[in-house]
């Protein structure tokens, strides 16, 4: 379930249609099933017709989505503001530049409303899916953009960051967040949040995809003034150097949400002095004294100046949070800006001073990433700690990527940052793969919807499961894979065939592996009709204590059957059948 | 009287002692008499004791003025405010470079009050004299800047430039002023106007001169937030393309005071094209608009917040306009601001477009240059009108070099400007070599102070002149230059030997070359107690009708003397003996 563009470029180039990957991508969009995911999803006619006529690019035929605050021509735009709704004539050119590349576009996704938030929760479409902790916040503003990657739908996808959009969100759902240089990737095309500080960001499972996706969306582009070329030697993804040099902050100056935060954090610290890797601890204070003028300072009025219009004459239009953080620039004082202004200058020299002595500066990606339940109870507060490391990092003139770096013991994920000088993502992205494989945690598979109202959930055990001969007919009546499940020692499994049978015992029983899927209520009685003896459905006891409707067989049907139980399942079965 | 860097490096390389050239500027300094122009000169002894000692660089004993805004160690910073005068402890890096390389400074020189103006009379300590045409204004803010060099006093000086303060005075002083890339001098240690937009500029005689200058104060500073570093393939003067491709307004957009003006500037572009030069028009209105934004938008703003405590706490400490406008910046509104960001923005990026296709944009420096009176009667309409092709290029991060393009028949001087990308300084400095050449046109020799009160000219046609034997008398007496003159057709001159004889006649007079000076009223008597018969003072008439002092002979002591009328003066008469 996780797609990768390494995984899909293979296997496009042993043949398999672009068609094939874009069907997939739909059934894994049905399968999520997270209605606060797209803000615009195309038809799927249209995607097919386009799937079948990608240009012969290097992304040919990788599916992607776009944080909805990006133009895509003939789409809607909305920012996450239904009245904001209007639908441009042309791509932003970073899309134009992947569709250019052969990549097939499925459509845009949520975002926190104009941008502004860090968390996911700020929108009136919903708040998306944490694709791996559903507990979790999906980190923002680019939720969609981590959730649609994290859930296997899209293998890289489009976000922005200003203060930390593009990162935060990568920590939350154990992605890669690489957050270009200022004017790197043209922002033409893009809903302002601060305009002269937004980037457009990339989300993906590896760092090299996020570099190759990069190196296509990267340059100039001569209408947008907040472009800027890159130097001659500038590249994507670098090698790394042998022994880098690397800040980490004063253990004071350290923020975390739990202790498990923390160990993540020195984790990674002590596998990159594994690496050859030296660590110096150095004082961010000022670049922490900087970040709180992004939203404490002239840049909330930026916010506020590209969207006056609504917040002087509209502002129930706004999301109430959103609401009274863009009230907040209405009456800031120019003269007060320059402090800032200033500020951020005294803090760009003290970083240029820094990364003339350290390859790059190694900050967690955020405190910890907290549930939605902690979000609700302080949704500005929350909201500003999820953004400790990652403000001040446009503001300095800086380039940054986001790196899964472990988990907490309660299984939330937890990632790393680094961060430097503007151009600097060759040796970033060269660091950042290095630092992300010695943390030996590939993509987790995506959380599966839970079941909604009108679902029944189904334990399968054999034929019917992902990928086994009658999977369709379980698709046909609208199943969708939840989980692998076991049952709770209590059954023996029989090989009918083509097929197995399982029976509840008093007492012998063995674990049977299985998968629970989501089928339609209404679907169950007609899916029923379609199982020949001896097999029929009836309660399954799991093994985590819980019930679910399940397929049993009757014991007659399966009393000369040959007892495969010590196997464990069926898929193990089919494995030593050979 | 013209002190070039040129001209004093060979006379030093020649064995002309340092402290010599040093007495030469304290003697001009005397000579030009402007109690406007210091508003700190260094004491006699101090210069002539540094003079003796300094390092051996590039620019050893090349006597140079800063204008006020600029720190010097030990010597007070005033930015033409006396309230604000303060003694700061070290050189601003500008300073120390060129101290380093053995540069003399002589003291600190008026300017507009904080760099607030472009026309040179908004200073408490009164206004420099144009030192070549007196009833002018001396340009601003780096009034005494130009006015030192243009007396001859310095043979460069460091100004400042924001708005346009390091052009607009090298136009109304017939001088070259070379207004660097944002950053590429420090400007730590100068009195903050708009910090963001500031920038160290030089005033110079010869474009060679401001170049080697410039190759000396240019560099990183590490602790100079607005500091960049120059690309390494940066120079300071390179030699022009050889088919230069310039771009000029278009014919509607340009606006002169006069018709001779206009004049200058059409045969700039006409020799431009006769030196194999391509000029197209280009529409420069984006350029024009975001101009008026640097007073009439954030900008202003700047000013205020650099001055605040000033503006709110101490405005009667304030030149009355320079309050006025400093004031307007106080309300400002940041969300306002960004309007103007994002504009100056959207500037920058047509300036890109435009060098990408040009070598350089040439303009007038400024419409004309206006009387003293002229800008009496409109303080703040004639200030923003020199202004109009000046204001946008710090704002567009774009160089600038201003160099002399003629004069109008009224005997104003006219300059032009070119204008290149951040760091074009070499092709600019290059190409503006080149049009200053072409214009035919050297320094003009300073204007002398007129006589004081109590003064009174007296003209000297013999060997009282300047360079010859007895002119140490007539400095001993303190006396000083004030310029060459002729007498009316109605003298005959006689060889006495050693000195001359003048002669009044009733018909077949001839016109006599001498020199006016100013001596001191008390002197008078002393002085011609001194000279031997048969000379004698009484009053000369002049070639332009006016009566003074002058040396005449009785005429029994010229009866036998050769008669040398014809020779026209006594340096004709020294030259043909040989």
């Amino acid at each position: 379930m996780i797609v990768t563009l390494e995984g899909l470029r293979a296997r496009l180039a042993a043949g398999t249609p672009a068609t094939t990957i874009a069907a997939e991508a739909l059934a894994r969009i049905a399968a999520f099933n997270d209605p606060a995911l797209f803000l615009h999803l195309r038809p799927e006619a249209e995607i097919m017709a386009e799937a079948a006529r990608l240009p012969q690019g290097k992304l040919h035929g990788i599916p992607f989505v776009v944080k909805d605050n990006i133009d895509v021509g003939g789409m809607p735009t909305t920012a996450a503001c239904p009245d904001f709704a209007h639908v441009p004539e042309a791509d932003a050119p970073a899309v134009a530049r992947l569709r250019a590349a052969g990549a097939l576009l499925l459509g845009k996704v949520n975002l926190d409303q104009f941008a502004t938030g860090l968390n996911g929760t700020r929108s009136p479409y919903g708040t998306p899916r944490n694709a791996i902790r559903a507990e979790l916040i999906p980190g923002g503003s680019s939720s969609g953009s981590a959730t649609a990657v994290a859930a296997g739908i899209a293998a890289f996808s489009l976000g922005t960051d200003t203060a930390g959009s593009g990162r935060v969100p990568a920590a939350a759902q154990n992605l890669v967040g690489l957050k270009p240089s200022l004017g790197l990737i043209p922002t033409r095309g893009v809903v302002p949040a601060c305009r002269s500080l937004d980037v457009v960001s990339i989300f993906a499972h590896s760092v090299a995809d996020a570099a190759a996706v990069l190196a296509i969306a990267a340059g100039p582009d001569a209408e947008d003034p907040y472009s800027r070329p890159a130097p001659a030697t500038w590249r994507a993804l670098d090698a790394p150097p042998a022994a880098p040099s690397l800040a980490a902050p004063l253990e004071e100056q350290l923020v975390f949400d739990t202790p498990g935060d923390a160990a993540v954090f020195h984790a990674t610290l002590a596998r990159a002095e594994a690496m050859g890797a030296t660590i110096r601890r150095v004082d961010i204070a000022p670049l922490l004294e900087v970040a709180r003028r992004l939203y404490d300072g002239a840049w909330v009025a930026e916010r506020t100046a590209a969207l006056r219009e609504w917040v002087v004459r509209r502002p129930d239009a706004l999301h109430p949070v959103t609401r009274a953080i863009l009230e907040g620039g209405l009456e800031r004082r120019t003269m007060d800006a320059f402090d800032d202004f200033h500020a951020a200058a005294g803090a760009r020299l003290l970083a240029r001073r820094l990364f003339a002595e350290v390859d790059a500066l190694l900050l967690p990606t955020c405190p910890g990433i907290p549930t939605l339940a902690a979000m609700e109870a302080a949704p500005i507060a929350a909201n500003s700690r999820l953004g400790t490391y990652t403000n001040f990092v446009n503001l300095c003139d800086l380039a940054a990527l986001a790196v899964p770096a472990g988990f907490r013991a309660d299984g939330a994920p937890a990632g790393v940052t680094l961060v430097g000088p503007a151009h600097s993502e060759g040796r970033l992205c060269g660091l950042g793969a290095a630092i992300h494989h010695a943390a030996g945690i590939g993509p987790l598979p995506p959380v599966p919807a839970p079941l909604a109202p009108h679902e029944i959930a189904l334990f399968a055990i054999g034929a019917h499961m992902a990928g086994l001969p009658l999977n369709r007919q379980m698709l046909g009546h609208g199943g969708r894979f939840l989980r692998a499940a076991r049952t709770a020692p209590a059954y023996r499994l029989y090989d009918l065939g083509n097929r197995p049978g399982m029976l509840h015992v008093a007492t012998g029983g063995g674990m049977i592996a299985g998968e629970a899927w989501a089928v339609p209520a209404a679907s169950i009685g007609p899916f029923l009709a379609e199982i020949p003896p001896p097999l029929g459905f009836g309660q399954v006891a799991l093994e985590d204590g819980s019930r679910i409707l399940g397929f049993l067989a009757e014991a007659e049907g399966v009393a000369s059957a040959p007892d495969i139980t010590a196997l464990g399942g069926w898929r193990a079965h089919l494995a030593a059948k050979g």
